[in-house]
């Protein structure tokens, strides 16, 4: 299964997409802020380029595609006019998969450039944004072109299922399971734990070639606290789905060889893990790595809660989950099963978040490239 | 009626598609090659950067959005070859309004990629391809960025209608027209001609500061070879498109203000008209400008057309154009004229091709950014 083909967020603005359901993004957006800023501002110690590259990998489609970009952008208009010195020419790369759906970025172009020329007149810019789709996991941009790249919510997604799960002795061992958990014998544990290794590491080299010296990149992304990768904060979401898928098997509504063949792409790291891989890599070094826990649901205010319909809790969990990941249990499954599947997620996401604390676990890593 | 909004080629890959109606396109880009290889190789003999930038302007999606891009890399890659030395990292920039259909270019990238690595190895690029929307006519691209700017079928695309065809005194002037014709009055003539002037200028004022010194230009376009922009060549494919609206008028199915208030943003200008704005913007020479005659269907071969069902010639024209128009068409009238509107069109552009050799006339202007 080619997973980086079918991975997308739902597209355009329907009920079911991601740019309306994207309220854990939101906040890990605002959580990473402060890293954002001062990496930025640290780029700007060395001196003020001419034209300022930004990237944002995964930027995925929704209002959360120009929101960090513009933040990054006032950072450095707010600076330059309290210099007194004209701001950068911006060069803006929005990096997704093929399948992101970047006309509807493109559709929203004209209003957010509109609006920056309201709130920003012409001392601000000249701003040039561009898509570029490809997979992070390789070059997307030429060589020294960066100067900051952020990624926000995607460096979790691995490039593909460990190869070795799509054995059928591994499938025998995962079975019923669609991602690791306390009961994964440790040779999948293991396959994961590398292909982690792999992608983020490839993640590395390829930016290291597209940033300049001294550029930097703040990345956050779901990751765990403790060494065990099977900690319920790293991957229940995960269990949650496999219980869901499972319990429509039971009522022969899948077929249990079809979920013993689903294994989500997905990993969640430690910070050790993570250190390891930037030291053992070596383009860049790290000037901070922090860990913060956030909300199943984003921790919305029931204001906002009501606008939705009041939904439960679950419910919420559930259409932030499905945004993500509907593509590519569709593209397994088939389109018939979601609305039940995700009926029962929520049902059972409910039932587990009245009885426990668990949250995500959000790591964000700032790093700077060698000179 | 802001046109660039809804002017863009017909998405997809299905019947109506662009993709699938562009052997008048294709024609263009073939006859225009020797320009672009001359211009390409013209860039190379300064010297052949590391980093090559390559920019489409108003690139559509289908087979040719990557077709010209393709035919580029190779020459130099050619050159390079022929040197014994490595090919230039590319950087290249497809360009079209943000309404374009930016999602299907993105997805055949892969398949692109994978082509290109199994023809040319790994001497070849890197390539890297990103999308930037938004119109030409303004800036799109960071300044001095590219080294060769391509645009083909695009630029007799004008930014608007003349604004003063929108009052009621032009309407009544315009009566029954969607374009120049013999019939028009001086006044609707000038407006005419002065938006083209202002648009062309504005397009090459703005590639001017993206282009490097000694980067070049192929500009590719619809025109005419006489001063008198009524001439057939240059217009009765509007003219017809008119009468088949207006015949609609007469059955009652469509209202005449309608036809009235509707005006295509085109114009098709000729040679010394193209020269004088080159002349007067002052950043470019000038160093080839020639005309050619396509035929209305692009001179399909027999062979290619028992493939399209063996249509007539009136309907394979009518396709051509309507998968261009169509938007803008559906935009003012509503989708449900369109069927029995290229019906009727198809039947007299048969009608009229079986009287006449009128054949469109397609401009290509080479020109260098001066140092």
């Amino acid at each position: 299964m080619q997973v980086m083909q079918v991975l997308h967020m739902n597209g355009g603005d329907g009920e079911t997409s991601y740019a309306k359901n994207c309220s854990v993004q939101d906040k890990i957006i605002s959580i990473a802020k402060p890293a954002i800023e001062e990496a930025v501002l640290g780029i700007l110690d060395d001196n003020i380029p001419e034209s300022f590259g930004i990237a944002d990998m995964g930027c995925s489609s929704g209002p959360n595609s120009f929101r960090v970009i513009s933040d990054i952008m006032n950072i450095i208009y707010a600076k330059c006019s309290n210099l007194g010195r004209l701001s950068p020419e911006f060069r803006v790369m929005l990096n997704d998969l093929p399948c992101n759906d970047f006309n509807a970025i493109f559709e929203s172009l004209p209003s957010f450039f509109k609006k920056l020329k309201e709130e920003k007149g012409s001392g601000f810019g000249p701003c040039f944004i561009a898509g570029a789709a490809g997979s992070f996991y390789g070059r997307v941009f030429p060589r020294k072109s960066l100067h900051f790249v952020h990624s926000s919510s995607s460096l979790h997604w691995l490039s593909q299922v460990p190869p070795a799960l799509n054995s059928s002795a591994s499938t025998a061992l995962n079975k019923g399971k669609i991602y690791i958990s306390k009961s994964s014998p440790q040779s999948v544990l293991d396959a994961y734990s590398m292909q982690y290794q792999n992608d983020f590491s490839l993640f590395l080299k390829s930016r290291g070639e597209e940033i300049l010296s001294g550029g930097r990149m703040v990345l956050s992304f779901m990751g765990r606290r403790t060494s065990d990768p099977t900690t319920e904060e790293s991957c229940y979401h995960w269990e949650l789905l496999a219980h869901a898928l499972m319990s429509m098997v039971s009522e022969g509504l899948i077929e249990e060889e079809k979920v013993d063949s689903f294994n989500a792409p997905y990993y969640a790291p430690c910070p050790e893990e993570l250190k390891l891989e930037v030291e053992k890599e070596g383009s860049f070094i790290i000037d901070r790595l922090e860990a913060f826990e956030i909300d199943w649901d984003g921790g919305v205010d029931e204001a906002v809660n009501n606008t939705l319909g009041a939904l439960s809790r679950g419910q919420r969990v559930a259409k932030t989950i499905r945004a993500v990941v509907e593509s590519m249990v569709a593209h397994h499954f088939g389109n018939h099963i979601l609305d039940e599947l995700f009926r029962r997620y929520a049902q059972m996401v409910g039932d587990y978040l009245s009885k426990t604390q668990t949250k995500y676990i959000n790591l964000v890593i700032s790093i700077i490239r060698k000179g």
